[in-house]
């Protein structure tokens, strides 16, 4: 496939650095621009941005020159990390002026022609792409991928809805403090604590979740209809939302069955080979602590969903734990995976 | 009321340790004797025991020699911190010889005759002792408490089942590295992770609250019906279990029906004013961010629970977080509430 | 002693959030007045100060309404945790309008006519008020007690300065993350991590410390001339800074001639009884891995320096680590204690 | 080069671990055997090992048979992460039947005829192999690595002593977790914490430095002259030993000398461009808050010190920052570096 050039929308932020890093000898995409707020718009990337990753920042990124976020830039795939009201001064200018953006952001993650994409989950949900442009009347486009969380829960789950169906489900959230971006959490709320609160957090999860385990029945979505609760905590972890999940599934399948389903899981992006692919979206554990952030975030790169301590629940039918890595699989790697498979499925043009 | 002499058996470790800080200055008790494994005993206990508490060891402590633990110590209570297997050995002997054993272990907490108390709970369930004594030929007795994060369950939860009656639970606990003892978790497990899994944890919170919960009918103890889940994972806190927890209720009261329940609810320790009794059960906070361990856990010195964020759950009815300090409320202060309890209702003897 | 009207400036932080708590149940001192910037100002404390120290915020704090830091407030001492700019305008301001100012800001602390106290160190430098009302026509004064890490270092090594001597110092601190305020130190950069800057706090603690171990000839400070280099660390600890020590003292005393001078160490506070003085203003540890912060920190209510450790330094003569608190010894105690000592002494106004 | 067969002894601990990670897909040494104390010979290594990196344990180690420690293992090279006892009984047994032992344990390291070597530092030590082998009678060896805060202090000082001269040194030490081995720190004693003391550390740092700057004059090793201290303490880091440094150099250089120094160092591992070699043994950082564990300790695949901060001392003379990874340049890595550099130079037989 041929090199396109991409744009990192709000480049100096942990989203935006992750993006950086994931894009590093990417077989299909090429960095042209880093944009940020006007205060640090042409300065030298490396001058100004405190690098959060261990090794070095990428030494082609450090040497370009930062261009506030415009509607021209000269890019054919945007990827937002920019903050919310960014986004909504330039997520929408950037698709009518022929961008293909690729949003991490909420802004337009709820629009009723705006897919919110999990590249194993709803594939199909690409298509509404074409109401969105004809509606909109944008030669460029929009795809958003969800809240961390949400995206942790619903890339594991998503085999159990299909195979069984979910009817009622009960999540706690253990959450990263890199979801919160820099300087983000203050160290004294985040040392020897719990904060069992996020804002928005909660709602964001019980509603994009519907979405991501709905389906796009051509005109529109139609939501998954399970009741569902979630709980959500930051706790004192660097990467890594790890979730216990209560489920309610129609038949009452055994741990085995539950099991089953989430190893042989396998989406387009596996069919497809996409470059950023997990070979295995859902990784299951045996062993009996498993998983935990600082043994299974990586796990593929950290593009998988790892899962463990699937066993019944006296209350609900079945319970387990799932980790992702949010920053990764929960934010610019999912974004650039839902770039190659448009791109593998050739709706970015040719 | 006199004073009484009362021993500590396991008095090095770290709940031993809290027995040793809450009991110093105690109006109706004073402690006698300090019990520890064969290896240690003879020595002087400020020599041997590593203090993890701030400040000083208390000197009277300090100075004193350890005993062995057996069956004929000089004190009418014995508050047992003992590993299983010394419980195994010697909570009964002591019983028989006519000592009072307020047990922190597991070994007796689900036999038919033995009360498993929170003095606020199941104050009734103390005329098990009746049978207990008759039945095992003891001239004294054993009382338990349960584990820490059933504990901390069933205290906020008592006003709700009894007001309106639970129907169905799912909790998720993310509890402190104090639980484990000490050394107990390697603090290479415990930075930057979570560890999703606490052996015997939750089977141990799953029986013990139906227990908790449940009546004395007179002849024995009738445990509470209702289905129970848990999820309990150790997080990189010093001291305080934090619970989220999803309840169905009968009749479906609102959140502020729920909280009232809450705040209103007093105990027998309320009721008889007993010296270690929190004020208020049950703390009910407004804030959207709480409660926290690092804010929270010492509320009225460690023995009230604490309990925020009550709200509706849109799969389960009701959702709220508590907080409770394991080794106070969860441990240690909850043997003393139950030994002030019997004796203030003259089942110690005179 | 009749009780004076105090002022906490900068109310809402955490050293001002310190002096509230340090200032309740004060047998000489009443907070009348609680400043803030002005987008608070008008406020109830209670409801725009995010309270950080266990417990509940004392209730009548919590009912008093902010003023904006003005020259007229009505109160006679003024205990300031401005920040620096706010500092700058206001503390002459109100030394000027008669009253009596002690601050933890840097702003005044290295002018030539104010006091850089530590009541037990270098009371006599209060003398210095004389000068500085004459030369400046105030009716009131500023008094500043220094960095924090400073204090540390000159409260324990001042009885080793007025024993024997020190010729050279070398010492590197492990700061805790309250030093820096709230929200201060990101959490992605404490968690798993040490920061070997802190900005300006090498120069604070080099130049402060030979004022603190100077003495005031009747006319101008005369400084202490002993080499002096400090590193500066902040690890991931809520609170209690940690310094270790190498010294070159005249005469090379043994460690035990080092602990005796430690330890037999008396000043002002301590002849005097005052409210806030330790007992010990250093206390010296013989265990062999003290002091550690979650352990000593609260020693005589953080108000007195912990010393560990004491032994031959093979490059410098002497060494060991030295233990504060930071928020306390090294801020808002230090502070309370200055003023006492100053109202005990008559210095300011009956 | 021929691959050589290589064994790891003591091969489930966290050093153990990580030999058996630096060595997957080594271009010259293949695993060929993995010992363990008696009770787990005979099983799997990845049934009995609680595997602590992230990311999967190596698929054909976990396939291995746990041998126990014996003098007969079929490896040519073995490196060693025993417990001391048992290093004590099989190092020598094993060098004495024609085994190349690489040890990290501290039993051989002071003896008067084996290397304690960093590949970059003191290469010409290895020359003391023929005295040892002559005057034991071995057709084997042994060559020691130092204590992991020994090397991390020698790596970045040792182009200071070869260029100027060390006169004088005090080094403060904040070290990470994973140097005490699993289980090793207790959660209770990391969390919110430092500990001002590690057993034999500062002893180790004192007398090995010496060792590792002084030379070898064809007879005997001759230790370095220069007044030593360290001060050493644990953080709360997991990996990562970080350290403050002031020096007296003969010539008083300054900053910008000693940079160029560093900067410009390298050793026989890089002239003979050995596979784990860096390619610069000193990295020299000139952002003003760094080396930082989390940022900087995986800097050349772990293998590099990392130096920040460089500048005058106003009581010694130069000071600056140095980190490395323990368990990597400080333990495992610098053993197999070693291997390389004795393979390369002929001293380990064709």
């Amino acid at each position: 496939m041929r090199k396109r050039k991409v744009a990192v929308l709000g480049a100096t932020g942990t989203v935006g650095q992750r993006f950086i890093g994931l894009l590093q000898g990417h077989p299909w995409f090429e960095i042209s621009a880093l944009t940020t707020s006007d205060a640090k718009a042409g300065k030298r990337y490396g001058d100004v941005t405190p690098w959060h990753w261990s090794g070095e920042m990428p030494a082609n990124a450090a040497g370009m020159t930062l261009q506030p976020t415009s509607a021209d830039l000269d890019a054919e795939i945007c990827f937002s990390a920019l903050p919310a009201d960014a986004a909504e001064q330039w997520e929408a200018a950037l698709a009518k002026t022929g961008h293909h953006v690729f949003s991490n952001v909420k802004t337009h993650r709820m629009d009723d022609d705006v897919p919110l994409l999990i590249a194993e989950v709803n594939a199909e949900h690409m298509h509404a792409l074409e109401v969105q442009r004809r509606k909109r009347g944008w030669s460029g486009s929009i795809v958003t991928n969800g809240n961390c969380s949400a995206i942790g829960f619903a890339l594991a789950a998503a085999p159990l809805h299909k195979t069984f169906g979910i009817e009622r489900a009960v999540v706690t959230t253990m959450q990263a403090l890199s979801g919160a971006g820099y300087p983000g959490v203050a160290s004294l709320d985040a040392l020897d604590n719990v904060v069992p609160f996020i804002a928005e957090e909660e709602e964001k999860m019980q509603q994009e979740t519907k979405k991501f385990l709905g389906t796009w029945d051509g005109k529109r979505f139609v939501e998954a209809t399970f009741a569902f609760s979630a709980h959500c905590n930051r706790v004192s972890v660097r990467d890594g939302h790890t979730e216990t999940v209560s489920l309610t599934l129609r038949g009452s399948p055994s741990p085995d069955a539950v099991k089953s389903a989430m190893r042989d899981f396998r989406g387009r992006p596996q069919e497809l080979k996409l470059p950023t692919a997990p070979e295995h979206p859902i990784h299951v554990r045996d062993g009996r602590d498993r998983p935990q952030p600082i043994l299974d975030r990586d796990t593929e790169r950290g593009m998988a969903a790892v899962v463990g301590r699937v066993r019944e629940d006296p209350a609900m039918g079945i319970k387990y734990v799932v980790l992702t890595h949010n920053t990764i699989r929960g934010a610019a790697g999912a974004s650039i995976l839902n770039a190659e498979l448009l791109a593998a499925e050739g709706c970015l043009g040719n």
